[in-house]
């Protein structure tokens, strides 16, 4: 029998959970809940009731785990931990300084519905989470870095777009190859911020506006931009729409350290992602998470995970003979 | 406390066990098993007990977790089962095609015993094993290549030792760059076996060995070299201990798929290592598997587990609090 998903929110995100469910035949989508007026919203799978969200909790029987695709910023601090009273759910939550504190509400309240939550599914917190986790424990006294693109960063890219006389913005978050090199090299180098990465922008002006301003109040701009070794381009509507509407992203988490009598040894560990579509590699990421929540919620456990409290085989939907025959 | 690790079977492996678990705090070594005389063996750690394998079951009470250091082919298939009985057990088994096998008798033991055994654990199988299952999971319905190396094969190294003539031989598995590029891309390429690696070995031919029959005897070796494009260099016994002492090894583990309603995204999904000891690596993943297989076993679990059944959050040393602050 299926896992029947529920979809809470549809935009980029929630396309893209559609998309993956698509991809696992054990998932059934089976409805999608809509903060717009349900009857405005089409949807790509055929049969597949789109309803409000304000009536989702009046569905919790005809769904086994609901995917919640809302915003981190304001969506999920309210509706992970108020649909975890009624559903199984997981969450992308990725506001990094704010998990504990979600991951506290969120606890609460599935707890006291009987119900497994899993939050901040994706990449990173997710996939890189788990990189972390996983290479500082089989390698312990080392060093990590994380380095994220070449990709859109969403939140850089609306900074941009609030500047006056700005149309349009996209800002790509670019790794710096040399740093990638020295840390690939395992001599666990001390790198700063600019060291690290440099940030590009593509920038639709207004006709008229003041390009030399709009180029420093970028490259000035605290704690998004002044930082970094940060290039402007200005382009036209045409070329922003032609060559800058794709998400893509990605990124490395390498990890070195020493081993031996003496430390005479040097390892290194790295997990690298090349996405052509952020949103819909987070979605693939959740697909898999849905199917060992169902599993766990089945065997009984209630309350907040997260992807560090998950073992590997839960993600597969091949059965665990063939996992030992043909994968380990 | 510590964790009470027990070391059985003192070589290469068990050595990086006794260096790996000087890197964990929390781990502490109480015992090395060895089928040699006892008295023989010097050990690096002062005041730990060097004792005869044949007498291990009488130490069952003073040791959380024995580490097995045998090898595949002869030692891991007997001496696993037997000690899962009395013992929470790790080992490395690497004969992928007898895992299933191996499974079930160390199954039955540990089970018979009330115990916990994790087989299989190290690199490959082991954590590229780990990398397949999430990256498949995520990421249906795509391509995985696992390619190993540049590093020493010892199977392949003894095999050449075996040719008339040879006195001492070293082999490296070396993965085709182009064939990683071309993985790479996302474009998901049928490869052959000789397109994914080559061989190269280095020889000390005895003095007036026929140099030209040994190379002809490489590289027409069924199953080892027939199907690899080998170099074949004759050194001398210095250059043979001045240059390939160390056993370093690799390898990488890619992943690619497509995503979206019409497949339109490709993704790819990189895992990799550069060890300059391979069986230092091994035995650190080892380690923290063991911290696993402790807490795992005080929670009422036996049998036999894999890789594969193991959380994230079970290796790390850390209290959960400070992984989901700082880590995810």
């Amino acid at each position: 029998m299926s896992i029947r998903i529920g979809i809470y929110g549809y935009g980029n995100l929630g396309r893209g959970v559609e998309c993956a469910v698509k991809h696992n035949e054990d998932l059934e989508l089976v409805g999608v809940f809509t903060r717009r007026d349900p009857a405005s919203l089409k949807i790509m799978t055929p049969g597949v009731k789109v309803m409000s969200a304000s009536e989702a909790k009046d569905h919790a029987g005809e769904i086994d785990v609901l995917i919640i695709c809302g915003g981190s910023a304001t969506d999920l601090p309210v509706q992970t931990p108020e649909l975890a009273k009624y559903f199984n759910v997981i969450d992308s939550f990725d506001t990094h300084a704010k998990i504990p504190t979600h991951f506290k509400n969120v606890d609460a309240a599935a707890k006291s519905g009987g119900k497994l939550a899993l939050i901040s599914a994706g990449w990173d917190p997710g996939m890189f989470s788990l990189n972390r986790v996983i290479a500082e424990s089989i390698l312990p006294g080392g060093k990590t870095y994380t380095f994220w693109g070449k990709g859109v960063s969403q939140g850089h890219s609306d900074a941009v777009r609030r500047i006056e006389g700005v149309i349009d913005a996209r800002q790509y978050t670019v790794p710096v190859e040399k740093a990638l090199e020295q840390v690939r090299s395992g001599k666990m180098p001390e790198l700063s911020t600019r060291e690290k990465h440099t940030r590009e922008c593509f920038v639709v002006a207004a006709e008229g506006a003041d390009k030399a301003r709009i180029e420093r109040e970028i490259k000035t701009m605290p704690n998004y931009f002044d930082e970094y070794d940060t290039t402007v381009h200005f382009i036209s509507a045409e070329e922003m729409k032609r060559d800058h509407s794709a998400l893509p992203h990605g990124g490395f988490v390498i990890h070195s350290s020493r081993t031996g009598l003496e430390d005479e040894n040097s390892h290194v560990i790295e997990y690298s992602l090349k996405l052509d579509s952020n949103p819909q590699f987070t979605a693939s990421v959740i697909a898999a998470y849905a199917r060992a929540v169902h599993r766990l919620a089945a065997a009984g456990k209630t309350g907040c995970i997260t992807v560090l409290d998950v073992a590997p085989a839960l993600l597969s939907p091949l059965p665990y003979e063939e996992l030992i025959a043909h994968s380990l």
